[in-house]
């Protein structure tokens, strides 16, 4: 049985592009993993995701653990039965979204106490409960239970915070290796912190490293720092981690957040910004997002992308999507959703064939230019 | 080219199994309409409907001309081509809905002014009015305007409401006969009306007849009478309509009312009820709704009906269709409408086999039998 092994087939500049094998599937890399928040990637069908091309779904702890539960979950037969998905499942440790939508929380050394944002009930997060619930869950890639502070509070703060997920790495490490038979069907990636501080981020890459994880996150970017400071940091963090293993950037991002991590050297993403922009009516295009709710849409019979083979762009108008979010209709979230994971899907294997090929540097700098001119 | 051909292949008492013929696919009757109200029946893809096995949409005249507004539609190709829809479209005349829904409304001879319920925008509609925008949506089967009272309104009230509808039937034909190209392409239904009283339905009835359609519709029923007053009124009503052209139940119902009804001689039914209630957590299974935010499918394993060979029993437990209602999320919609009007077709089905085996006496017995036992 393949637990969890990470082939790189190609490297073009930092850019790699691989395969990671495990038991429920394979992920071609570079990935984006669509987000399924609370068991379902919001307004599509488990078979209509995998149809846009995605290989893995990203479900969030945080929510799980509130709403079903996971020991519910685990009764049903696992997440994958739940919600019918029977490829590879990521499971994040719940620590970014405790800090950033429960209320009354309280960090210590032990974990994170909070109350639900749904009913108000009071709960307990730490390394262990982290990696517990991803067990019950049925989670193929397990995160380690991490604290991310935003990325401009004080230098001293960003280091006692990075070695506080450290040690929690620790704790993740442990008491995933104690979990039986769901340890040898799993992965567990560790997550890099330190924020923008290429000293902080190499003593972070060394303690996981100590560890010892099946591949490495960069956690602690996407929160506010700017496209500019990512890159700076994406510059030095990748390299900082084994080479031999895959890097996600977690929470990233936009379109071209993705073309700019890959070249340097990140092989996995997720972010709720294709799906959340479908729901709102903003599409992704080749060339640069359009809001469909603008009226100018409103008599365009041509499709939301014409360089775009998905199905939505096949059957439906511009017309047709600009009626629909302005009705408020759920099929207009429907398409639009399944429009921008296409799409998303499209640029990762416009990524994945570039490097193959050796041209990612090109196939970059012409999809940047297209993608931010001005419309003509 | 087969504008409209209604050929009946079997009767089992006054009930009848048959197909309608027209230039965009055929009508198994009897037949149940999902409803697409503003160009797309809410939660689905065109195509998934159509799996569930409906053979025709509604689409509503009201809805659609204040937006995107006929013209625009026209414009865009017609409603079909809009909505990624290649079989026949009935349209509604907007009569009923402009009654029910628009605000500032007045009623007069020529027909009725109103103001939107969306941006207030002033608006007339005449059987004149009625045909154009029907025939610029490109609808195949196109309803006469008519005037629908509440059947609880004094008689009087209900005889001079059924005269000026009959007067405006007569300018509906006019009108839909001058209309050229699409005139010879689809079909107009005349709508009788009388409420409640035999008397006023036959004087209906034969006023529509000397018009001559081709089918007739009974209207003003479903808007509070009740069961038993409905099927009373059935029990008469559809002979007095052709025996040779379909008849159309509008606005009909739950899934114990389509039986009754397709035991009184009636053939085409279209309701809203399996789609909202699908948004609103309500299941139609073979024995009886089922409120799927109840607590007790919480760790039901089982699908929402154990008798339904829908996509959705075949995938999805009751615990995830609860866990996605209480959730808010809109798969759970998408499914439960999915399962609903797969539920519906299932019984339509059922209701053509029985009667063409000369069986829908018992097949009705038994489903009323099991759909209102109260569960074991």
């Amino acid at each position: 049985m393949t637990r969890f092994e990470f082939e790189i087939h190609a490297t073009d500049g930092k850019a790699r592009t691989g395969t990671i094998r495990m038991r429920r599937g394979e992920i071609r890399t570079p990935a984006f993993m669509p987000v399924g928040t609370a068991a379902t990637v919001k307004a599509m069908k488990p078979e209509s995701v995998r149809a846009t091309g995605a290989d893995i779904l990203l479900g969030n702890t945080y929510h799980l653990m509130l709403r079903p539960g996971a020991e519910r979950v685990a009764r049903l037969g696992g997440l994958h039965r739940f919600m019918n998905w029977d490829r590879p499942i990521l499971t994040d440790s719940g620590g970014y979204q405790v800090m950033s939508l429960a209320a009354l929380r309280k960090l210590t050394e032990e974990g994170v106490s909070f109350q639900s944002h749904i009913d108000g009930s009071r709960h307990m997060l730490t390394p262990e409960r982290s990696m517990e619930i991803q067990r019950l869950l049925g989670s193929d890639i397990v995160m380690a239970f991490d604290e991310c502070p935003r990325a401009d509070r004080p230098l001293a703060e960003i280091e006692a915070s990075m070695e506080l997920s450290m040690r929690w790495a620790r704790r993740s490490r442990d008491a995933f290796d104690a979990g039986g038979e769901h340890a040898e069907r799993s992965a567990l990636l560790g997550i890099q912190q330190g924020a923008l501080d290429e000293r902080l981020r190499a003593r972070s890459a060394e303690a996981l490293q100590q560890i010892g994880f099946d591949g490495y996150a960069i956690g602690g970017l996407a929160v506010g720092e700017g496209q500019e400071a990512m890159f700076a940091t994406l510059d030095f963090a990748p390299g900082q981690l084994p080479e031999d293993r895959p890097r996600y950037l977690m929470g990233v991002g936009k379109p071209d957040d993705l073309v700019g991590a890959v070249l340097r050297g990140v092989d996995m993403f997720d972010c709720v910004l294709p799906t959340r922009s479908g729901r709102n009516g903003q599409a992704f295009t080749w060339n640069g997002p359009l809001n469909m709710r603008n009226a100018r849409h409103a008599e365009d019979t041509g499709p939301i992308d014409h360089d775009c083979f998905c199905q939505v762009c096949k059957a439906y108008s511009r017309a047709y999507l600009h009626h629909l979010h302005k009705a408020g209709e759920m099929l207009g979230a429907m398409l639009l959703t399944e429009h921008n994971l296409s799409f998303y899907q499209a640029l990762m294997a416009g990524m994945r064939s570039s490097i193959a090929s050796g041209t990612m540097d090109r196939f970059a700098a012409a999809f940047i230019d297209r993608y931010r001119r001005p419309p003509g």
